[in-house]
C-alpha cells in the first residue's frame, strides 16, 4: 500500500512536499490543523507559520526523521502540513447545472486505484484548464491521501475535487447537458477523429477507468463516447496517468481564434 | 531512492512484475541467468523454465519473502528474473544513418532522473510506435533498473534503448538528417502549431528533459526546435511523463492515408 497518513483521532492527513504546501498556504490556508518543517524551510513557510501562530495553532521546526514519521514517507522535502480532513464535497445535480452552463470540462475518475496516478491526473487536468476532477466512491477508488497531494505538487489546490457514489451515477445526471468521451482501448472511435467536439466553450466529461479492469460496465454504457488513443499494436495499453494526459490534451478548452 | 536491485557480484539485475518477466521470456529468454516465483505462477512460467533447465540454469519456487528480497520491492507479482546486466548499446553516427533512412522516431531522455518515469516513457514510446529511447550517459540520469522494468510492463522489450554521452552529442549526430523537437514549457512555439511536422514516415526525435531543470543548455542549443504544450497557467507544467505521452501522442508516426 502506498502511504495514507491520516491521523484518525484527529481527522488529519499529512500534506508533504515543497510545491503541494506552497499551494496549500496560498489556496486555505486555516485548513492547516498543523505545520512541521526543517531548519532549512524556515524562510519559506515563515508566513504561514505566523498565521498559525495567530490561530494558536500549533507549527515547529523539526529534523527530517520527525517528518519521516509524520508523512509516512522520504519525499516529505522538509515539510509537513496535518490538515483538516473534511471529506469531499458530493456532486449533486445544481453542481451539473452550473457546470454545463459556465461550458466547464471535468475529468472522471471511474475506480482509478493508484493514489500516484490520481495526483498525476490532477496535475494534468488542472495544467489543461479542466475545472473538476469528480471521483467514485466504489471500493477500490483512491482518495485523496499524502501521496496523491504530493505527486499533484499543489495541482489538488487549483481543480474543485468532488465525489458522486459512481462514475456511471454522475455521467447519468449529465445525461443531455454534460457530453461525456469514455477512454476506452478497445473503443472503435480514434481519439484524433473526435476533432474539436464538443467545441470551443461547451461543457465535457473526460472519464479514465481502473488501471487493470478499465471502465466499469455502467459506465461504459453511460459514455456519449467511448475512444480509443491509436497505438502501434507493440504493447497494449498506456499507463492511465499517460492516457489521460493525452485525453486531456486533446480535449482541453481551446480558446477562441482571434 | 528508488530500487536498484543489482547484484554486482554476479553482474545481474532483478526484472519482476509479471508483464515485465513475460515479454522478457517471450523477447530475450537466454538472457535470463536464474528465475524464481511463487508456486500460483508455476504455471505461466513453466516454459521459461524448462528453457532454463535445458541451458543448466536455476529456477525455484519461492515464497513472496524471497522474491521481495531479490527484487527489492512488494511489486514484484509472483515473479523475478535475475538478466545478465550486459549495459547499453552507444549510439554510433552508422546507427544514426539507418534511423534516418528508416524514417525511425526515438525518443531522447535528456537526464531524466526518476526510474519509473523512464519506465512509463518507454512504455509510452512502444505504446506510440517509436523504435528506440536513447539515454544520456551524464550524471543524475536514471539508468534500467528493476524500477524502469517493472513500471514498463514489458515495453523495454519492444523499444531499443540505447545509450550516448549526453543528449546534446545524439542531437548533433543527428543534424541534418533527424529533426529534433525539444520539449521546453518555456518555449514560445506551440505543439499544435508543428501540425505533421515532420510528415508521415519522416524520422524524428522528442527530447525530454528533467524533473526539476528541463533540458540541459547544450541539449536546448542542439535542437531544431523547441516547443511546449500550452496550458491553462493554473500550474506550471506537466510531470515529464505526461509530458512526454503528449509529446510522443503529437508526433507519433502517421498511418499515410488510405
Amino acid at each position: 500500500m502506498l502511504p495514507y497518513v491520516k491521523n484518525q483521532q484527529r481527522g488529519e492527513i499529512a500534506v508533504c512536499g515543497l510545491e503541494a504546501v506552497k499551494a496549500l498556504a496560498e489556496a486555505r490556508p486555516a485548513a492547516v490543523e498543523r505545520l512541521f518543517f526543517t531548519e532549512e524551510r524556515s524562510k519559506e513557510f515563515g508566513r504561514l507559520a505566523s498565521a498559525l501562530a495567530k490561530a494558536r495553532r500549533p507549527y515547529r521546526v523539526v529534523e527530517p526523521a520527525e517528518l519521516e514519521r509524520l508523512s509516512g514517507t522520504v519525499h516529505h522535502q522538509g515539510v509537513v502540513a496535518m490538515v483538516r480532513d473534511a471529506g469531499l464535497a458530493k456532486v449533486d445535480d445544481a453542481l451539473v447545472d452550473r457546470w454545463a452552463a459556465a461550458g466547464v470540462r471535468v475529468a472522471v475518475l471511474d475506480r482509478v486505484g493508484d493514489d500516484h496516478n490520481l495526483g498525476s491526473i490532477a496535475r494534468s487536468a488542472a495544467f489543461f484548464g479542466f475545472a473538476a476532477v469528480v471521483l467514485s466512491e466504489r471500493d477500490g477508488a483512491a482518495r485523496l491521501s499524502t501521496s496523491a497531494y504530493r505527486v499533484a505538487r499543489g495541482a489538488l489546490e487549483r481543480v474543485a475535487v468532488y465525489a458522486d457514489e459512481s462514475a456511471a451515477r454522475f455521467l447519468r445526471r449529465c445525461e443531455g447537458r454534460i457530453p461525456s468521451v469514455g477512454a476506452d482501448h478497445r473503443a472503435k472511435d480514434e481519439l484524433r477523429s473526435l476533432g474539436d467536439w464538443p467545441g470551443v466553450g461547451r461543457p465535457a466529461a473526460v472519464v479514465l477507468g481502473n488501471e487493470e479492469t478499465g471502465l466499469e460496465p455502467d459506465t461504459r454504457a453511460a459514455c456519449s463516447r467511448l475512444v480509443r488513443i491509436d497505438g502501434a499494436g507493440l504493447v497494449e495499453s498506456l499507463n492511465v496517468a499517460q492516457a489521460a494526459a493525452v485525453f486531456l490534451y486533446a480535449m482541453a478548452p481551446r480558446r477562441p481564434k482571434a
